[in-house]
């Protein structure tokens, strides 16, 4: 090697020595380059994880209000909209994300949002339920107790004797305190959804039914009203159930959505993890990389001086020794 | 500068000129390391952060769950649990964060992290306070119950005529009536606490005292058990006022933890803010570097390449062109 290096001109080794140390330069400069940009855009793709959790957890707490509201539709029309705040940052993140690996969360968590979706409707029109079987207890309620206060009036003012009239007003008022007594649990049960206070309230309908069935034996006059009476509270039981029907729908409801948060949350955690290990993976590549380069243009560059003022010193020496001689 | 730069030797001119290239293409390599180490750090910081509000989203939905708990005890304990955590992350962030800006912030912070304890010592309190005077309702209410029910009853075994039974009953009957009236209403209050709710509730009540104020005109032998029912009726009232204190409180504690939950977050948000901003200064500080170290490191490679070859040239030349002649 040292001899077609001897042969070429001090310009071309000068060049080569300087172009070899300033290759590894650049070289070193494209590795800083590219490494701060990765890492830049790595933090940009966790700042857009961190905004996509802040959207969760807006929705996460509309949510939770909406519950408290009772199903109110205002705070459940401000779920629907957080939910599509997330929703468009989610697909913002599937657009920008591109490895694979972070595809495949974004899109799990995407079907797990439809699904979501699809249960808060459910949520929703489920709490209407509820809503139009309490109106329905009420209306029911007052049917029932409007007949039982006409007849209770009309028992009083019949032409009989006292003693039959006591009787008579007896049995109307037991049947009305019956269902005083069952719109007081069934309220109990409403204001706390506990089994304890359902079963309470169901067994308390069955009696008041139970007796009302049995109040046609004391009013013998009163039997077409007293049949209308059993009517109203038949459907009011009918409204119960519904009610019933809907406060499970809502707990059920309530259950999925709540996995359904944490898997949204455990995706998005995931995917975070990823990004660490990746900047941290990266950042210490960056780092080898620019450690070899800089080390490689030291070295370069020092044996680079040390060869080419050999190469143009020792002729020179020759030279003036030839001269010498002279 | 040419004069004295001619006359150093061959050997210290290559020294020189590689030992610049060399010097700058150090530099340049430690502002890749430096600038890289520096967007690590600022996005540990961020990640820190990013913690730092899921830790806050744990403690704002326990939060949440405790009230749809309706302040049960066991979900209480969650939410201190949940405090405590995002509190010591926040104390790790105080550690690590270094700048006045930040360090302002998270100071903030910590005072709004102590309010926000106190609160919710006092809902806490709030909330047993509205189940003890839960439980005071249900007491004084079975009081009044029994004892309307004892004098019904011995109303109807005594021995006077049936009109006046008939009449006595009916009085005694309309007072057990407007009392279950009044426990289904509050019930109601109960299940939604609404000002309309609420004065129902409380209109219901006056009148059942009212009524049973005039109890004793009706019924004169009862006076002294009307009297303990009215005094259980007042009891009632007073465990009424209770809880009807014990609802605004619990309202007012939760509207204080709401804002104090978003001054939380705003907080957490202009830090995350800064870190955004100073990062992107860091790194456009650092692409400037890098550009310019490079530029330079070429810019000093290429002159020092081309000076150096012509001083060593142009002599060589000249002793050429002498050795010619001779």
């Amino acid at each position: 090697m040292n001899s077609w290096f001897a042969n070429i001109s001090v310009n071309l080794k000068l060049g080569l020595g300087f172009g070899l140390v300033l290759v590894l330069t650049a070289l070193l400069a494209l590795t800083g380059w590219t490494s701060l940009g990765s890492l830049i855009q790595r933090s940009n793709w966790m700042s857009d994880i961190t905004r996509l959790n802040s959207d969760l957890t807006n929705l996460r707490v509309a949510r939770l209000q909406y519950m408290l509201a009772n199903g109110d539709d205002a705070t459940a029309n401000n779920v629907q909209v957080k939910l599509n705040e997330f929703n468009q940052q989610q697909q913002h993140l599937l657009k920008t994300f591109k490895s694979p690996e972070n595809l495949k969360l974004l899109n799990e968590q995407a079907q797990i949002i439809a699904a979501y979706q699809v249960t808060l409707d459910r949520m929703r029109a489920t709490y209407k339920a509820s809503a139009a079987a309490r109106t329905d207890l009420e209306t029911t309620a007052a049917a029932a107790m409007q007949l039982i206060d006409n007849i209770t009036r009309d028992v009083l003012g019949q032409g009989e004797g006292d003693g039959a009239r006591l009787e008579q007003f007896r049995a109307a008022s037991a049947a009305k305190e019956q269902l005083l007594q069952v719109r007081f649990e069934v309220r109990g049960y409403i204001a706390d959804n506990t089994t304890q206070s359902e079963q309470t309230a169901l067994r308390q309908l069955d009696n008041a039914l139970d007796y009302a069935r049995q109040l046609a034996q004391s009013l013998p006059n009163e039997a077409a009203r007293i049949q209308q009476f059993q009517a109203a509270v038949t459907s009011y039981r009918d409204a119960l159930n519904r009610y019933k029907g809907a406060v499970a729908d809502i707990a059920a409801a309530r259950a999925e959505m709540t996995q359904q948060g944490y898997d949204i949350v455990s995706r998005s955690e995931a995917l975070y993890k990823i990004q660490l290990e990746r900047r941290d993976a990266e950042s210490t590549e960056a780092r080898s990389l620019q450690l070899i380069a800089t080390l490689l243009a030291l070295l370069v560059g020092i044996a680079a001086a040390l060869i080419i003022t050999r190469q143009i010193t020792r002729p020179l020496r020759e030279t003036m020794a030839v001269v010498e001689r002279i």
